[in-house]
């Protein structure tokens, strides 16, 4: 989606480590925003990222327009259900088949052998990884750790929307979630206990509102109510006006999760 | 879908003259019946198959077991909005789902350049075309006209279910849609007009049962009211315990079409 930043730096990286040519796609896609001001704001310095593509030896941008991507109306549409029911979801309808859609389309499209994307979006690469395993995509999916600032906060082209006492308080989400994968990894199994605790830490935040705070199955996604396995604890959360999500992996105490 | 007849023989035909290689793909595929007794009695002669493509000259045939298709659930479906919603789409819930996503799962295991598909499904070829394009998918589709029996009887695996008497009254399927396809080439222009005189010809015929016969765009397969440009005048009739489909291709008189 460009307003490239330090994280898609790392899955450059990565992927120039693997392979002899990386693209990038850069695309807005509107097909997985449901609030057209969330479009319409969201940063396009298309300059500047291919800048950024540039001085890290990319190979090829792939930047279409977006009547180049949509040029009649669309509908063809890829849903894969379950993993794309709950969390982001539930709280941005249509969200997940616009952007298994429009993924769908760029692999099609640039046919690459691998495709690295952020566990920052653990929810929507759960849903690109169950995509190109029941569609039997021709194409390996890479996940990449997220990056963070040195205060924890996940990198995200959202960020630059925060106020300075905004930018200071948002570090709480990572808090938060690190919080509840010690508690599990210490053999917490409740996952209310956890998400109470962890919701507790949001209360004297006045400028901030927990959207959702859950513990899921790595996999599928699916909130769990006891915890045994890998899970992820994941989260969305207002922070005055702008929505950031940020995630954590952990496995159950005990288990040896997959 | 395998049981294979001179209609299949077509397809191999157009595309080995068009192409150095050839593969068929076999394949009775569950997710797209809505009836489970469809299912379980839809033929499943392989060897007989297997010798029909040798004798083409066919190069591969890819016949996977249902396992292979689908090793677990299917959490991801491909939907061709609007174009899936009328008449079989309306009639045979879930078919088209099941077609799109199953055509989308079998055109990226093999990878063909050119794609061929039997114009007697005539919805089924527009929902393909459409998912083709609104996906971006690096294939050709190709379609092929339905062959027939030498009284009008357009070829189908589900011929065999019919009983003597049954096929004797079966090509009137497809003289009633000439015969409303030469109405229209005279200059009808009312929908309602050409359906009412071809359903007339089903009456005195206590073995048929129309389930629909529609005049539909050609393109987006939604049905018309006033008749102009080129339109699929189209009908699914169960005849005893089987139900055939068939559709004619026609322009309205004056129009130069598509």
């Amino acid at each position: 989606m460009g307003a490239l930043h330090a994280g898609h730096g790392r899955l450059i990286e990565v992927a120039r480590r693997d392979s002899p040519s990386v693209a990038v796609s850069i695309f807005v896609n509107p097909s997985q925003f449901n609030q057209s001001e969330d479009y319409l704001r969201y940063p396009r310095p298309l300059e500047t990222d291919l800048a950024f593509c540039a001085a890290r030896g990319v190979d090829v941008v792939f930047a279409p327009p977006v009547e180049e991507m949509y040029p009649r109306p669309q509908l063809a549409w890829v849903d894969v259900t379950r993993i794309a029911d709950h969390m982001e979801g539930h709280f941005r309808p249509g969200h997940f088949r616009g952007v298994a859609t429009v993924v769908l389309k760029l692999l099609q499209i640039v046919q690459p052998e691998r495709a690295y994307f952020g566990e920052k979006d653990a929810q929507q690469l759960a849903v690109v990884r169950r995509m190109v395993k029941d569609l039997n995509l021709p194409v390996e999916v890479m996940g990449v750790e997220t990056v963070r600032e040195p205060d924890g906060l996940a990198l995200s082209s959202r960020n630059q929307h925060l106020s300075a006492e905004e930018r200071a308080i948002a570090p709480r989400i990572y808090a938060a979630l690190r919080d509840a994968a010690e508690r599990i990894a210490e053999g917490e199994t409740s996952a209310e206990a956890v998400r109470h605790r962890a919701l507790a830490a949001f209360e004297e935040a006045p400028r901030m509102r927990v959207e959702y705070l859950e513990i899921a199955d790595a996999e599928e996604m699916q909130p769990v109510e006891s915890i045994t396995g890998a899970v992820r604890v994941a989260a969305a959360v207002w922070v005055g006006q702008t929505r950031l999500i940020d995630n954590v992996r952990c496995v159950a105490r005990g288990s040896t999760g997959p």
